[in-house]
């Protein structure tokens, strides 16, 4: 095998993820070797500081401050781009790709916003563009359902996404903690950033999951018209209620193919506990895919990390040294479905979804009050599930739950029930999903 | 996309996963054309009973009993393998190969006994022989470890991977049944064949674990190295017990790397509670693999049934297409590993290995009984973790656990138990796995 020379690589950044995809290629470049054919060898590196990176990788190669160079260097097959950001991180890649460069890329923000001008000058240039890392880390489900599932009409994806969320999810129903507590606590475990927006507001999730979307269903990206809602509103008493009423509360990026559109949102969930994914802890993720031929299907692993994320970047560098002499029109593409081929579907607003719910409020605790609510509920065609009444000291919390309802008539119901002369809260909504 | 011609396919066998093949054709031909780029058509198909096949198929593609006629057809790109079994099977697939067809089988059997034979003559005629639906059906288990996992030196593969003994260790658990009365109630679902002996007795579940080994480690298929122990010996006391020490009893299929060779075994096992595979029931399946880079990962789905081994066998299909114009020495090679570059590792036979125990024994309920048990382990520097004494009427049921020792030590130590005056069962053991 050892007739075919080296692929050369060229690493964009040396951080969490940048070094760990050096020492992973480093420890088992045996064991890789034997599956790839041939080395795959970094040969320059560029990052901000440079001295960290020679610290790990020594005099052996090249390593500077010269991100551009790079992306310029003719000797160099393949960029592995980990600086992340949107702007920089797009001019470097643009260019790589203008060069004749695969890409192989973690950014998860580039792609879910830049992917369609960044897959067009790919398949324009014939050059691939992987990006196994930047969805659930280690997790190989770009490739699962880019070329596990292929036969399949995919209905549903389901995606805990975020370890962060997930870990600060786990802590508050574990310890019965309010989210700033867990939410300080995972900023000290390195868990969550110093400024933790884009995980606790779901951004990050819906990120991936604008990716999933796509090759699930063979659509452009489209962030834009994903739904984001965070975590960071949620209650303990409303985790408590779940565990009661037999759910746990995850954050949840959903792609649901209906029979005129797609739904792509990213909010907590009450998901069953039965189901697997309800048992995905701490800082894991999974994502469950159903298609109409496999039916359901779940992927679990570390979302994140320094080598769980690298065991991705190294997959596609495999991946692409393997694919790299295939006429271009046979290489997998590289949102799944032939790129002369994505679809136009309409992606619904979120008054439009379908969706279980669940409504907590406080209510003064005399008769009638459960009436008038269910009354108001009626009125809007909604049919209740169950009602649960809980007396307080000198007041009642009220859960319902309803059943396949569409959104815009449960916030026209919600608004109507806050109106009550008797009810003393806002109307606390989580979706419910039930995933069949 | 549509100027590359449509890739044409013949089927041997149209049975419960043939026609399922079909069905998920016809049905997603657009979809899945919008992947691979080009039709994929089944345009002959051979089984031993053609009425059947034409009823669903119709009169538009050739359809008779004659499987060598169609190995032999020179218009024939791809050869789908469904017949089962291991002498026609074989026969069959090298003549197909050795006309230069590429081969998707879901005949774990035939791969397990006959695989190196079969890979050598396709790489020497430059085909692919894919076989992702041989094992845990829908699940893309095989391209996940072959080239999602490519980065990571594999620990360990633990895997639920025979949905019959699945389904009865759920029924029993769940319903206090003994073994024999869920086998009959498995049978009349059809979750059990006739004659059940290759599912009960592990020997289905082993042939699905020579196959996972081979791609983990990059070892060549070796079926008669697995040590197999099948589940007909399980009471429902075992089940019971390990339900109150917090664990589920489960057929594992497990392919352990050691510092000095391999362990690769099937049998039942306790497992914690608390991990995820102890929650997957019925006839679902799951397989964990744990790599150096990603740590512990997991892929859970329908491990048989028509469409979802169909799943599997068209997503092969999509591959097959994509990939059968790239250069030979560029593909993903059949064990994921280079031909060349497969590894002799040693294989432990079962007295080598290393696990953790659970025996159970009736003794005399009489003082000093513990004692005498705890001094013959002790003997052979066996550590015991815990003793569950369990008084019954006349006798006390005693449970041992055991951390971490050589099996040789502790066939040895039963052996001295049972010839113990106050001992009056034969010991039952169970290996417990914690899969860290």
């Amino acid at each position: 095998m050892s007739h075919l020379k080296p692929i050369r690589v060229g690493l964009l950044g040396f951080g969490v993820v940048g070094s760990g995809t050096w020492n992973v290629l480093a420890r088992n470049a045996e064991e890789i070797a034997r599956r790839a054919g041939r080395q795959i060898e970094i040969v320059r590196i560029a990052t901000r500081t440079p001295s960290k990176a020679i610290d790990v990788v020594g005099d052996q190669i090249s390593v500077d401050n010269d991100l551009h160079a790079l992306v310029n260097d003719p000797s160099i097959d393949i960029v592995i781009e980990l600086i992340g950001g949107t702007t920089l991180a797009r001019e470097l890649v643009l260019t790589a790709i203008n060069n004749g460069k695969h890409v192989i890329t973690a950014n998860k923000a580039l792609l879910a916003i830049h992917g369609n001008e960044i897959f067009k000058l790919a398949s324009d240039k014939h050059v691939m563009v992987a990006f196994e890392a930047a969805v659930a880390g280690g997790i190989p489900i770009i490739k699962a359902i880019r070329e596990g599932l292929t036969a399949n009409r995919i209905q549903w994806v389901a995606g805990i996404i975020n370890g962060t969320t997930n870990f600060i999810l786990t802590e508050m129903r574990e310890k019965g903690l309010p989210f700033a507590d867990v939410l300080k606590q995972a900023q000290s475990l390195g868990y969550a950033e110093a400024d933790p927006t884009f995980d606790i507001e779901g951004v990050d999730a819906a990120h991936k999951l604008t990716l999933l979307a796509s090759i699930a269903f063979g659509i452009p990206v489209q962030f834009d018209k994903v739904y984001v809602e965070g975590i960071s509103h949620l209650a303990p008493e409303d985790i408590e209620a779940a565990d009661r009423l037999n759910y746990r509360i995850k954050l949840l990026g959903l792609a649901i193919r209906r029979e005129t559109g797609l739904e792509l949102r990213v909010h907590p969930c009450l998901v069953p506990k039965h189901k697997l994914i309800a048992s995905v802890e701490g800082v894991m993720n999974a994502v469950m895919v159903k298609g109409d031929a496999v039916q359901e299907t779940l992927y679990y692993g570390a979302g994140a990390g320094s080598e769980p994320t690298a065991s991705a970047v190294v997959a596609d560098l495999v991946d692409v040294t393997r694919l790299h002499t295939a006429d271009p029109e046979h290489r997998v593409p590289h949102l799944a479905f032939q790129a002369d081929a994505l679809a136009d579907y309409t992606i619904f607003p979120i008054d439009d979804i379908i969706s279980s719910y669940y409504l907590r409020l406080s209510v003064e605790d005399r008769p009638g009050v459960m009436a008038e609510i269910a009354t108001v509920l009626a009125k809007e065609n909604i049919s209740i599930n169950a009602m649960i009444q809980d007396p307080k000291e000198d007041y009642a919390s009220i859960i319902f739950l309803i059943h396949q309802a569409k959104e815009g008539s449960v916030l026209q119901a919600i608004k109507q029930i806050e109106q009550l002369s008797f009810v003393r809260s806002k109307v606390t909504m989580i979706r419910m999903e039930h995933l069949l």
